[in-house]
């Protein structure tokens, strides 16, 4: 059993799970969290966007017994649900018939994984904590509480930056290493949540177990099932431009440009005009950095070490396998830290490079190519190919969501590779009427 | 004539000059360096590369008048003059005849600029000065002044972050700004600076009007130069692996490795030893971002905007221009700041990221290239080609280096258009025979 005073910055998602995993093995964990404890506070809405929990983030529950407890708040979502702009709409499954993702919303589950820490009698959370300096030579933090005006400093063996996209621990990093790679970056579009209330005692007023995809080329809106029968919606949209959140001004406006794009949505949102003008509209960036780990004593976790845009469903799970992998490797290499944190680092930072890049080309993919005919039915050659010889084809989607065996640089690398290998194919001439046949089935095989 | 209270935060090269173009056009300068004042103090030598000023630099000196000062502390280097491992020389020239880029050092320069920014009656320099915070909503600078430990604020119109590459004024940016992409990366090689001194009565020991260059692969060492007679040498070598910095770790190390690769340097470098185990290894980090400006009131200049790699000899140069451009914008806008400080980025941040490119890929051609047969009989065709035909071929390094009128994004684009031809070319039959034909000369013409 380990013995190491471990701190760990932010009690988010992935600090949460982090430190049952390190309490399990006999640590003593502090979690310092810089916003009040969100389960007494209210917090704000306005600016979550559901999350879609799959099977790397469900092993990351079950590898500390708590899958069971948070499948109590998720609901299962089994395909896409497209809306079209005439009204009409197609439902696209996201692999076989009992493969789904879940949606379950940030506060719930941040609020179940702050339960199950405080549960392990090692784990303790400090709130309003805010981190103001991490020193990298000895390892020392320095808290301001922001309730009481009172700063602290605490020592610890080791220490985890779990504290998100905006890592008050990277910045001291960044700040203090002489050779810090570092990038973030701004997509143009941003984001605006909306609401579709529940029906009459709690019904959901669409399809519930889908994620329903408003496609219209370079926006899009989504919404997700929440347990209380309503939806999150969220909308994608170009912050600048001829189009976009910076040029609708009014509730005239706002009006009218829904009516153009999402008439079928209007009757579902009554709120949708005051929603628009109250929310902010928030930006989506991706960080990349290198290293991940300092002095043997200090590591980023997370979307700390790798924020990237939520397309491709991944930024909790990809957190959630920073923990499992953490975990095997803790046992290989019997808690010897710096093999740990080296090895760590090697492993994880090209699969959180490649499901940065693969979350960014999904965007694309949900926004313009769900309503485009070609590329549904080079999907459903692939969906048929891999039916028929699933030791040869696993498609892209479902490599990365359900798959949590391939890591997600194999799973883009083979991503690339199928692509290749199906542009050529879907150059046969009459595809979309050979599509099911050998010929085209043989065309697959001769190239893999 | 203007009248703004402007603040700049950094005295270096970019500062300095920048407070120039300002006063003269009647506006209250005030310059607030961290550093002392280095005219005043010793500066601690180690990791200075000497600069290479060439027509771009020389232009925005030209336009304060101040060229003809800066010359007198500059050496004329006419091109490469390259030491192959077996001890044979050659030299490369840099363009055509008269054509030279010229060695100085930044010491050298950096307190020249300092007096001439002084000797303008509204430019004042605060030395000691660190900027710790700069707030983007209103404008002011929170100093805090090292010496007599004094915080202190100040509120300008205008300020600008000509804070170098580790710019703290950028880093407020970063810190404040939703949506600020940024970017700072590393280069595997590091650097240390080496020395050959001068001869008997200040004679120089090797070629004064050349860049020397030991090209070996995947190192190098160059020698640029000073007025003393002396030369500031530097070798970028790899940092970590099974020849690099770190795996030179004695005396005898240094030596046996300077016996291999260096020999005819070693006579010329009787502290070599010393110098190597006592000199720091310095880091090469290319910074990118945007946006450059804030809020109408606050821009980033030089290498707080656009750090580059030293191997293209051109970021004091790009620093330099970056007044120019603005100084011409003054002049188009009337001190309308607002549309100054837009076209100010829109024009120079993609020449900024152009030569930050272009700078990365000449460490391959100074470090390899210059001591390949194929590549030098390759630049002897563009040469000549040029010469017969200038209005429709400008090698790319003259066009990044003596033609200021030629943005560096056009450069770059030119030079990926050209090197495309040439690798046609090259692929000519017997083309180390038949390169000063005709038939050459023809094959050049039908492709541009």
């Amino acid at each position: 059993m380990g013995s190491k005073k471990i701190s760990i910055v932010g009690a988010g998602l992935v600090g949460s799970l982090l430190s049952i995993y390190l309490a399990k093995r006999g640590h003593k964990i502090d979690i310092y969290e810089r916003r009040p404890d969100m389960r007494k506070a209210k917090i704000s809405a306005g600016k979550s966007i559901n999350l879609a929990l799959s099977d790397r983030g469900w092993r990351g529950l079950q590898g500390v017994g708590i899958a069971d407890e948070i499948k109590k708040i998720a609901i299962p979502m089994y395909g896409r649900f497209i809306h079209h702009k005439d009204g009409s709409t197609a439902f696209q499954p996201y692999g076989k018939k009992e493969q789904a993702i879940y949606s379950v919303s940030r506060g719930g589950i941040n609020m179940s994984l702050m339960d199950l820490a405080e549960q392990q009698s090692n784990v303790k959370l400090h709130f309003d904590e805010r981190c103001d300096a991490l020193d990298k030579k000895t390892n020392r933090l320095t808290l301001y509480n922001t309730e009481t005006n009172t700063p602290s400093q605490v020592d610890s063996d080791l220490v985890f930056g779990a504290d998100g996209a905006f890592s008050a621990a990277r910045l001291q990093m960044q700040l203090q290493n002489d050779r810090f790679d570092y990038q973030q970056f701004y997509i143009e579009a941003g984001y605006k949540e909306l609401c579709i209330p529940a029906g009459p005692d709690g019904t959901f007023l669409i399809e519930k177990n889908a994620l329903h995809i408003w496609p219209r080329g370079s926006f899009m809106m989504i919404a997700l099932p929440n347990m209380d029968g309503s939806f999150t919606c969220t909308l994608f949209f170009e912050m600048e431009g001829s189009k976009s959140f910076a040029s609708i001004k009014t509730k005239e406006e706002v009006l009218k440009f829904f009516n153009e794009e999402f008439p079928d949505a209007i009757p579902l949102m009554p709120t949708l005009v005051d929603d628009f003008m109250n929310n902010p509209v928030a930006s989506l960036v991706t960080v990349k950095c290198k290293p991940w780990t300092f002095e043997d004593k200090i590591a980023l976790i997370g979307d700390a070490a790798h924020a990237i845009v939520p397309f491709y469903g991944q930024g909790m799970n990809c957190g959630f396998e920073d923990c499992v992998v953490l975990n095997e490797l803790i046992d290989k290499h019997s808690e010897n830290w710096p093999l740990i944190f080296k090895e760590y680092e090697s492993l994880r930072k090209p699969d959180a490079d490649a499901i940065a890049d693969l979350a960014i080309a999904n965007f694309v993919e949900m926004r313009d190519k769900t309503a485009d005919a070609k590329f549904l039915l080079q999907k459903k050659i692939e969906g048929r190919f891999s039916e028929k010889h699933p030791d040869k084809w696993i498609p892209l989607y479902s490599m990365v969501t359900y798959s949590p065996h391939i890591r997600y640089s194999t799973a883009l690398r083979e991503g690339r590779r199928q692509e290749g290998i199906m542009q050529q194919v879907m150059a046969i001439p009459n595809i979309d009427q050979v599509w099911d046949s050998e010929e085209v089935e043989m065309a697959i095989l001769s190239r893999i």
